[in-house]
């Protein structure tokens, strides 16, 4: 198996849901949401196989975005919507 | 590839969650999903190839409006909902 | 293209999300939905072609019952849940 | 068309998110979530004839469940979730 | 029809969403969720036919799962995350 | 049936929801998410049965993370964002 390198298998990258700014914090949400899927399928053959059917199906990408909506949300209430 | 430009990768346009009114909180929900898919396709050519069928698909509108609707939960918390 | 009227495209319809009751509100949720979809594909005869299919399939009408239903969370927090 | 009677269209049935009990409010979340199809799709005889499929369909159930719980997520937090 | 018994038709068992433990607590979340299925359909034999394929099928048993998070969330909320 | 083990089909996993990290928090959200499906389906062989295409189809892992960020939404929301 060719595995991902271990760097992308951490849960939460940082080790912290707290951020600078709203586009860090988005940022975070992306890295958690793929590396939730790392640690669900770590072949990285596989995830790549997979990518060319995935990345070009609308339905798909609009799934993978509401995944990154959804860990955002949290992200945003840990950092109190980095209102001050 | 024909990537979308620069200004379209932003994770979060503008840099912050909060805005002046619940209408321009629900355009920034849009901005923010419409990048999120273009941060994960940034192929411009997929995107438009992508259009005609998805666009014409009640169940993919509906699917993409629901992921506007979980982008604006956390914006219209992050301004209190406007509420004065 | 038979474009829905501007009406139909104004984001958040009203320009609040207070409102005096519950009804309202979710009067509201159900409008913030549909001009959701009318933004992402506002050519008219679309909209209507797909509605045959769209509304006689129950699975179809769920999906777009949970979208209302998120969007009427957001509604009904802004409003404190109408408590008093 | 054999319309559903307008006490089915009622959006939010009784007008208000605030119930007695945990029971009441979830009776609650099930009517609202009725009410926001037959909103949509008004027509029994077409709401009927979708049943028998839907009814036995596992996945339908469960996607319709899952509706019933974001509505109820609502009406638990308007009730402060019947602490005392 | 093989009505489920009484006891299983009750939206919220217990009639409170209040738990001593966690562990309680997500068993309520569970039986919430079996229990709305059960409103919804209460034929026991069309339940029990739908299981076989159901109970073997990934993307369904993912998205029962995703209906006691959901449920989860707000009993947990309920009971301030059984904090202290 | 080759059941799976009685630790795996313990609900909350630890029997709390607070953890001392993020990526304590992370692992639980996947570690619940895990015995849910094992509660639902409790047969090894099937699980076993169910992965390799589960595995290898991008929106069925994407469906995989949405649950699992779901129930992070919760344990953060417990831990108070490990704010401090």
């Amino acid at each position: 198996m060719n595995r991902v390198p271990d760097t992308e298998l951490v849960k939460i990258p940082g080790g912290t849901l707290l951020t600078d700014s709203p586009e860090e914090g988005r940022a975070l949400a992306f890295a958690i949401a793929r590396h939730t899927v790392h640690n669900i399928q770590p072949d990285l053959d596989v995830l790549v196989a997979g990518r060319p059917k995935y990345a070009t199906t609308p339905e798909s990408l609009i799934a993978a975005s509401q995944v990154v909506a959804i860990e955002f949300q949290t992200i945003a209430a840990a950092n109190n919507y980095w209102r001050s």
